[in-house]
């Protein structure tokens, strides 16, 4: 078999650029590893792995937390995470913490001591963002994405969530709507309580006191925006319209109304939050507020990627911006 | 601070009980787990992370490969696989390889050297199923989900793929349907091929030879549906029906179905594959095969489990069974 050195001589460059290129260090440039590359393939080279530093490999992964792999949202921002990170030569790896405070201690420490060289964050839980992540942090990188901690060390990449969850309420007043309910899910999402803020906030400036009874919480997936729409249609008098926090909640939100034998919109309008590519999918399309979410990734890898190269000292929080995109379920 | 010798006589277990539970270790009866977390609570105790053994983490930690996150049908079966898992002891983290074999290799070293224990691979890309995991294999665990690689050194679970597709086909034949159109993908997915192949033997069954406009291809999202359902759609004699390959791409063909201003299923029925969650809440809802994915997942776990515990010598493979579930979109 070839050998290091053999694989370094056809490419023409040193055995240590070799060795990084082997080990995936973010440092090598694009012409060199690809030399290396095509060297390793013709003398069909093959590193002998288990002499590798086993720490090596930790310095170009990155773990990212999410609550919950089956919600679009999330996969979404991933990919524009996965997209930066592999160009500048880092892997993804990915921890679905179900919001378990246990399954998210376990990962910090792990990714702390040896598995990764930063946490991106797209848990929205409290406990992780307030208490967790910024006792453990110490110095580590972490960035929180699509959320933004009331704590303030750790660098977040978000929407404005309230005035966002305003300005869908606020198309639905003007539009004529005044019963007009909220699906969301627990308070112990920060982003949640924030939609919710400002949904009170736009039916406040309307003169509007919101019935107790128009706030139906579910959980964030399909089965829960059905279940909270369906106790919204045990109301005397119905809601014109439904503002849910996420599209995952309003598309089962559509569901129930359409099994009711109602129709949307002219029954029940309906707005969703994110814009996830199935919102696009359904019938009645959902008219909902677009997040950045590939951008917002794309932000997130690129802020841990500074902070580890130390380009920047302090990592600056990014507001994307944000848009209301008017589809068939509020169209009257 | 408390000690761990405190912690351990507050439990009434020994301090390599109390070091089992810091250090997750599989083998751990609940009992002293709970008694342990619960003298850890009270004496505020906090283990010296920095001290734990590099190794110990990577005993309890499996890795999953998939190719995309994005595609609900394999959050549904790490659903399955992380509930196994997690009820044993062990944390699941996961990687997109995208299908890049630059990815899969990565994370399959990686993995062999300190990540993780065992491997769980969701990704039907050939070269990984038949070259490069038993390449790398040499006695560590891997356990195949979701299809059948060729090379059976490997013990997978999943369904009669072949099969499944036949009855689908056969179906929309005894319904009446002569021109049935298939919308599937690269070949590079055994899956793909397999369920292509049922399809062919249903319509050579009855007779019909399938024209090669009725093949239509593409990526294996939403969006891939739609568009080679749109190709279907420029046809002179158009198709009756069509056969998808996955819910997520019947879901896109439904989309364009619509698009051009006819119906499902007066004009065109749709079968899906998979009964992803969305699947029935589209309109039409979706008639699709049900694969068992939540089961398919705690199989997946449950094999390299009794594997990583050298239970059984050799892992016996699993095929589950499918269901074929009739809804609107195939209802004349």
């Amino acid at each position: 078999m070839a050998s290091i050195q053999e694989v370094a001589r056809e490419a023409g460059v040193s055995t240590a650029t070799v060795s990084r290129v082997i080990n995936n260090h973010p440092f090598v440039s694009d012409k060199s590893r690809q030399s290396v590359e095509k060297a390793i393939r013709k003398l069909n080279y093959e590193p002998n792995m288990m002499g590798r530093n086993l720490r090596t490999s930790s310095t170009n992964m990155l773990l990212v937390l999410l609550p919950s792999i089956s919600n679009p949202f999330y996969s979404k921002i991933l990919q524009g995470i996965q997209d930066t990170a592999r160009r500048k030569g880092y892997y993804i790896l990915v921890c679905e913490t179900d919001a378990s405070s246990e399954i998210q201690s376990f990962f910090i420490n792990t990714a702390k001591q040896q598995l990764a060289a930063g946490i991106i964050s797209l848990d929205p839980s409290l406990d992780l963002e307030d208490v967790l992540l910024p006792q453990l942090q110490d110095g580590y990188p972490i960035i929180q994405c699509g959320d933004s901690p009331q704590n303030d060390t750790i660098p977040y990449v978000s929407i404005d969530n309230a005035m966002a969850a305003y300005k869908a309420v606020k198309y639905l007043l003007a539009t004529g709507h005044t019963r007009i309910a909220l699906i969301t899910a627990s308070d112990d999402f920060r982003y949640a309580t924030a939609r919710h803020e400002g949904y009170m906030k736009a039916l406040a400036e309307s003169g509007i006191q919101p019935r107790e009874e128009w706030i139906s919480r579910g959980e964030v997936d399909y089965e829960g925006g059905r279940l909270a729409m369906q106790k919204l249609l045990t109301l005397d008098e119905l809601p014109t319209a439904v503002f849910a926090i996420g599209d995952i909640m309003a598309i089962g939100a559509l569901k129930a109304i359409r099994e009711a034998g109602l129709h949307t919109p002219s029954d029940i309008a309906v707005i969703g939050f994110d814009n996830i590519p199935f919102s696009n999918m359904t019938t009645p399309t959902l008219t909902t507020v677009s997040q950045p979410m590939y951008d917002m990734g794309c932000s997130a890898a690129q802020m841990m990627i500074d902070k580890l190269n130390q380009k920047e000292k302090t990592i600056k929080s990014l507001i994307l911006s944000h848009e209301l995109i008017i589809r068939e379920s509020t169209e009257l």
